[in-house]
């Protein structure tokens, strides 16, 4: 174990090096990461706000032999984000907190300095990267040293015109359930980087190298969630875990049942994998059945995909059903202890 | 390593569960813990949000063979919450990020149902308690397994009335500096359980107890940091890394240096330890010097102990002293690779 926090005296400078460090290195994309301040200040224009956080922990989330530090940071941000899309917000900023390994005991007297922080910046570069993509500032950091990698990304949106924030609660008997694209890439990348896959793999087919980049660079809906808002969805929820146990919850949120007729499966995919896979970030939701025209419509205007409708609410909450056949809580879950 | 996810079809429950259950547990004083929806919804009346995130990791911050869980999840949002305290801000909501060891791989099959989640929910019981005495509302939170205990605590705040936040930046040459209260009672406590001390010990002086409680249980200085800015607070940071630490960097934020006379020492603890200690939470801020008479009146008129005076900023950014000899950048750091 680490000697526990004091510890008078010691030589400094690490740990605002190390954000100095991050901050010179990602320039615009990180408003104020490791603050100047203890805390960011941001000006709100609208009364209300959207809050989220989400962890990913190596050796858990994700295996650091299958992805690079910069995929890391960004299934983070994006991974949060995806709960704003969820509800039909926009991003208004972020906050990270990183926990990185130590170096090494032997290494510490060998390695010349600037060398503290490779893999925090390796993963904030990413963090950046998905930042930009997103159109999300990063509003705040912290920085902690640790025996294994997490990241836990908090994110704030905003809900600015038209209905309120889309819950997962409000879906009713007959409403339509759709989903905004195929499901399982994530998962079927996984599988094939276990499998030694890789995109630049001579031969590679190209749902091979979509599903393993689906993998690696993962993009929360955040278009498609506020399109849904704005065109009527009754409740929300995103794929992270699984479509069939994220579907499920938003059944028990709401009260009510589900029958699925059939549900889209990403190129290269398979049907376990668009089920229980989850990391998709797609999202699936629900609308009343006169508004499914009026909400594909929206989609259309605003250059999103169209949405899939892959079956119906039922008012008993028992009937949960894919094809006729009952669909189990597939998807994944943490075992804690 | 734990095999990554996804899990395909693995019977889930477990992470529902736990979350349902520290739901349950933790009542009035978690708001949206593990929330129904994918992120909360927060009405604000005022236009200005603050921002910050602070993490927790065991074996690094914290020892758990020195303290409670309950100690942990309170250390953790008080942390957090001090930040707030040093721009001046008032809390309006906090989001908790939740890394808990699995139980070993022998345990799962004999444990009963329930067991799970016993850690996480000590944790969150101190998180509640502290939540309660800061008058801050949880409003979000996740549960991730990881190998080590790590607690990522993100604080939402409001500046509504008066001067803005008080940021870092502020010091000007002949301000006054000035500390809520003596510090080095946090680092005293550590050093006591190190020796096998307890709040309980036949014989224990009350300095001891004090110290003791300080560790388990510090408070953020809400009320002070919120009376210093309505009093005319130049700059101002709290003291977590070290109080010298920490006056260095707001000196380096504000490009000022500083000439101390004496620092207030907590009872029970060394000099040494109230310079380098850290874990205060004391306010250290600036004010000028026509203003000091002001901002101690504002602090009697709002039932806060009287701010002591500690010294001067100079112009020179490279003066950095406590009577007159050079004061080292006393603290803590984390060691990041």
């Amino acid at each position: 174990m680490e000697s526990p926090k004091p510890r008078l005296g010691t030589p400094p400078a690490q740990e605002d090096e190390v954000v100095q460090s991050i901050r010179e290195a990602l320039g615009n994309g990180i408003e104020a990461l490791g603050l100047q301040d203890d805390a960011a200040v941001l000006g709100l224009r609208s009364g209300t706000l959207v809050v989220s956080v989400d962890s990913v922990v190596a050796g858990v989330h994700v295996d650091l032999a299958l992805c690079s530090p910069g995929d890391v940071g960004w299934k983070a941000l994006m991974g949060a984000l995806s709960d704003l899309a969820a509800m039909g917000a926009a991003p208004l900023g972020a906050l990270v907190a990183l926990c990185v390994p130590e170096p090494a005991p032997t290494a510490t007297a060998t390695e010349p300095p600037g060398r503290p922080g490779r893999l925090a910046l390796g993963i904030m570069e990413g963090v950046a990267e998905a930042s930009a993509a997103a159109s999300c500032p990063i509003v705040g950091g912290d920085v902690s040293q640790a025996r294994e990698l997490a990241v836990a990304v908090t994110v704030l949106g905003t809900v600015a015109e038209g209905p309120g924030a889309v819950p997962r609660t409000g879906a009713r008997a007959a409403d339509a359930v759709l989903v905004t694209g195929p499901c399982g890439a994530s998962a079927a990348g996984l599988r094939l980087l276990r499998a030694g896959g890789s995109p630049g793999a001579a031969g590679s087919a190209g749902s091979a190298v979509a599903a393993i980049r689906a993998y690696w660079r993962p993009v929360a809906r955040l278009c498609e969630g506020a399109v849904a808002r704005l065109g009527g969805a009754t409740a929300m929820i995103d794929v992270s875990d699984g479509l069939a146990l994220d579907l499920h919850r938003l059944a028990d949120a709401s009260g009510v049942g589900f029958a699925l007729d059939e549900v889209p499966v990403a190129a290269g995919a398979s049907r376990e994998e668009a089920l229980g896979g989850g990391e998709d970030y797609e999202l699936v939701f629900t609308v009343a059945e006169a508004g499914v025209a009026e909400v594909t419509a929206a989609f259309a205007a605003a250059g999103c995909a169209a949405p899939v409708r892959i079956g119906t609410i039922v008012g008993d909450a028992g009937v949960r059903t894919l094809a006729g056949r009952e669909l189990g809580r597939l998807g994944w879950q943490h075992h804690l202890g």
